[in-house]
């Protein structure tokens, strides 16, 4: 079997960030997927078990997802990707606004966001696949949306080893 | 709410294809996603429940996926993703090969292949989300892989009703 066979998989880049009570938290996914189109449109996403984000959606049952901007520098990918919200406050730093559904959404370098439920959530060893229901949205700036190709090989960024789509050799090149 | 904020999602496009008895068939999704990393990742698709396909696969408990290359002309999107599968044969005019699990593999610009199994099926209205995991895969060909982005934009395609990304002014665009 040849793992390299999932490189070409396409993604986007997103943060969904959650509050539960007086704490924050924000991460980046790549697994943002839509599912049905209906009046209020059914998404997945993926979490690892580990991630704080993870353990606040769990929680609040609530969740924001931000559409990075493919004008989204480094940094802030660094900032929600690469640090540890148990230590760090990420919210703090960083242009945020309260949703209707008074979780947080993360709207620096965003091309929209959306406001969702938690319907289910379905253990899959590392992750728990989120089932969510999207309640509001919004189109922020014109912009074209940053794709993981596009944070690969032109802000040559890494994947840490907590993402779905991790691999040792990719990583390398 | 707007469900313009949908649109900057970024997603890829793949043919799922699947084979029970002596009836085959194959569609074009654009939710297959990687969920864990593990030496035999796990995926998600979901697929509406209407498609022939859709039943194949809920029959035969494995399925396979295809990764169009972004060179794959529009009536190959079109055989897959706009006729049924019930009246013609979608594999009789493609180039395909049989994968180990015995289930057809489109080859037909395709980038990269990937056998699944079936582990378990999650009900979401109009669509079925498959938890698939792969057991077999390979790179074929060096291309840029297809994106959604690409089909809309530069092909100009439009979005079947059933797809999970249908929206009526999408397509008016």
């Amino acid at each position: 079997m040849n793992q390299k066979a999932l490189f070409p998989f396409s993604y986007g880049v997103y943060i969904i960030a959650a509050q539960e009570e007086n704490n924050f938290s924000g991460c980046i996914i790549n697994t943002a997927t839509q599912i049905t189109a209906e009046e209020y449109p059914k998404l997945i996403v993926a979490i690892n078990k580990e991630n704080y984000t993870h353990q606040l959606i769990h929680k609040a049952k609530k969740a924001n997802i931000s559409v990075l901007s493919q004008n989204a520098p480094f940094e802030l990918i660094g900032r929600f990707g690469f640090r540890n919200g148990r230590e760090y406050n990420k919210l703090k730093n960083s242009e945020y606004k309260i949703g209707k559904n008074q979780m947080p959404i993360i709207t620096e370098h965003a091309v929209s966001y959306i406001e969702c439920d938690v319907l289910e959530e379905i253990d899959c060893n590392t992750h728990t696949i989120f089932i969510l229901e999207m309640k509001e949205g919004e189109k922020l700036i014109e912009e074209p949306a940053m794709t993981y190709e596009y944070y690969h090989t032109v802000l040559k960024g890494f994947t840490p080893k907590k993402a779905s789509t991790y691999n040792e050799e990719k990583n390398k090149k």
